[in-house]
């Protein structure tokens, strides 16, 4: 089925204007009252709302109606892909996620360090979270043990505490598939499942989890806590549009976690360094002002207001959205044709996780509409000119008022 | 794939009741300040602005978020089609706006008379813009030449300045492909390009258009100027329910400009003679009026108010659209079930050029909630209660209004 996005394909072209995205993880919220504030609107935000007074407002659903995104289908439909037919696994995404890249055929897959008793009875699913320190000692461990099983190279790298990523580099011509039974049987008290194979080109990788499964085990054997490995999320390479070949676009990512750098990689953009620890609000406008000219569209990424949301500390996820707003006026001064400030989903303190609430969403190009907002609330978004929308109709709108697309048809 | 055309013919029945659709061509307009009025908001329009305050309305985005719509593909969605699943040729087009009928299996070609020099090096991909004199003269020594090419028959019409149409007759139980390469190289200092069959079915034809081309150099050879022809735009005839199939009705376009009739002959309205020249209102109204009993849905189409757009004319926009307002009264007159009020595409001065942004919709039967519309603008559209739709959605929102829909299911 043709899609949106392989009309902009035919549609886009390169021309000198700017795009900046400015993604507030997390950013919608709710109140904790009837009728109450949400964050946004607690927020003191006089350069937003400045910015808002000249934008149109709307709201996005990123994945459809009732449905709470994860990171990875929030952002692909930020980035034009619809969730639910371009599909990236977990595993691919932690893979890129680290830095490792992966290539047509390989396999990438999640894995948990667990606490095996008598029996091979898994006692703890996570093995008591480890520490970081133990987590990379122990992939040290397999790393030695497990160097290749049956010619077919494997490769294993730390995540954090508990978790850690396994990649089978699939051999020239020989695709390995990855519609496999999880072994994690995310129950205690039971062994771990064998892998199976759904489909005939991925028995050679179910083959691979066990034998893999099989070797950890007693390479880890004269551990007392971490002494197992679980696995869940199995993913090869998916194959879409890169964002160069939908958009015609030279695309660069400022992010500082992982997931997100590894994210926008898949997709096709250039990531940035960015100067310094954790949402590093300074190293990523430096990032941006130095590659300004370098790039017709960047992804801006802010993590905290997410973070905050999901420890369900309103207040502190108010003074991030408040720290976003002072730095607006940094971006601003970079005079992008269009900017939008969006999220990939809401995360209210009220519920301390994601949220299928619609994210409020702001355009401003020289090609807008008047829109009433006097502030980027979900509340005015609501009532925003722009409308409702699907998360896939973001790309083709910012193409659209950077005046990248052609007419269709004529 | 099943779309809601497919079901909307499922249920449609034949009533005595009217609908009036007015397209105002090109009628979304833009602010040229930040949060300045549009054409439409600026125009004096007392009618519409009562006709508004008894109406809902919303907005309508023809082919989807960001998507600029040609003419073709913006009528369509306004008629019910999804532009992205219902495709016509700018050929088809030409060749059905200046009245020619065509049959499943006919070709028809866009031409552009050339000038060539030396060695057949294009010189000029428009002749010089012969006169339309010049066009006609020329188009008889075609038809003259090749009355026919291996037993096809080859009919040669005149478009203006320098654009013809070719039609290509099938003969009978030979459909004739139209995938095939441009002839028009779309740039001068080189020759014509030859033309070639993208699919086996197309052979015949590239062949054909290969013949016309020669023929049509050694028929012009003593031309000064007029002296080659150029392809571009092969179509065959598009194959899908016509308008009373789709919708048990009965229908006529009242429209003056070739490109509009083509459209509502292509999907099987009556096309009305209208008196008058260019925009001809009163020979519209005219043409509405002593039609009124025959037809159960009339297609109204002003053009005006797109030109006047693509010349960047803010103030004469504003003025096409007092225009209409003035002609309003008559229309209502008649005392339509439903009348809509709607544009095929945004057409803002301040782009010079058809645009992405939604169109005004304004919907009123005798089955309409409340809406606060005092006018009919785009930002008063923009919080209209029909909220904002895609194109296809128009044509069953008009029949249910006119209570020619039968319910879904028991």
């Amino acid at each position: 089925m043709s899609d949106l996005l392989d009309t902009v394909r035919g549609l886009a072209k390169k021309t000198d204007s700017k795009i900046l995205m400015v993604v507030l993880d997390g950013v919608g919220g709710l109140p904790l009252t009837v009728n109450g504030d949400t964050e946004l609107a607690t927020a003191r935000t006089p350069n937003l709302d400045a910015l808002a007074q000249e934008s149109q407002l709307g709201q996005l659903e990123l994945v459809g109606a009732g449905i709470t995104p994860g990171s990875g289908p929030g952002h692909l439909s930020l980035f034009g892909y619809d969730p639910l037919k371009y599909v990236v696994g977990r595993g691919a995404l932690s893979a890129v996620g680290i830095g490792v890249k992966l290539n047509r055929g390989d396999v990438a897959v999640r894995g948990n360090f667990a606490t095996l008793g008598a029996g091979r009875l898994i006692l703890d699913r996570r093995a008591g979270r480890p520490s970081d320190e133990k987590n990379a000692e122990i992939v040290a461990k397999l790393r030695a043990a497990i160097p290749e099983i049956d010619g077919v190279a494997v490769e294993v790298y730390t995540e954090s505490e508990h978790r850690f990523v396994v990649v089978f580099r699939a051999p020239e011509g020989q695709p390995l598939g990855a519609n496999i039974s999880d072994v994690d049987p995310q129950v205690t008290g039971v062994e771990p499942k064998t892998a199976i194979a759904n489909d005939p080109s991925s028995e050679v990788t179910a083959g691979l989890i066990n034998t893999f499964v099989a070797r950890a085990e007693v390479a880890l054997a004269d551990e007392p806590q971490v002494n197992g490995v679980l696995f869940r999320g199995y993913s090869d390479v998916p194959h879409f549009p890169s964002f160069e070949d939908a958009y015609q676009l030279k695309a660069a990512c400022i992010a500082s976690y992982p997931m997100y750098k590894g994210l926008a990689s898949l997709v096709g953009m250039d990531v940035l360094p960015v100067e310094g620890h954790e949402d590093a609000l300074e190293g990523k406008v430096k990032a941006l002002r130095e590659n300004w000219a370098k790039y017709d569209f960047f992804y801006f990424h802010i993590k905290k207001t997410d973070s905050t949301g999901e420890d369900g500390d309103f207040a502190e996820k108010v003074h991030k959205i408040e720290l976003f707003d002072e730095l607006l006026p940094q971006l601003l001064e970079l005079q992008p044709d269009v900017i939008a400030v969006v999220g990939d989903h809401s995360t209210p303190s009220k519920l301390k996780s994601h949220s299928w609430h619609p994210v409020p969403l702001l355009i401003r190009s020289n090609y807008g509409r008047r829109d009433p907002a006097q502030r980027y609330t979900e509340e005015e978004a609501a009532r925003g000119t722009l409308g409702l929308r699907h998360g896939p109709d973001l790309m083709p709108l910012l193409m659209a008022n950077a005046l990248k697309l052609n007419k269709y048809g004529a």
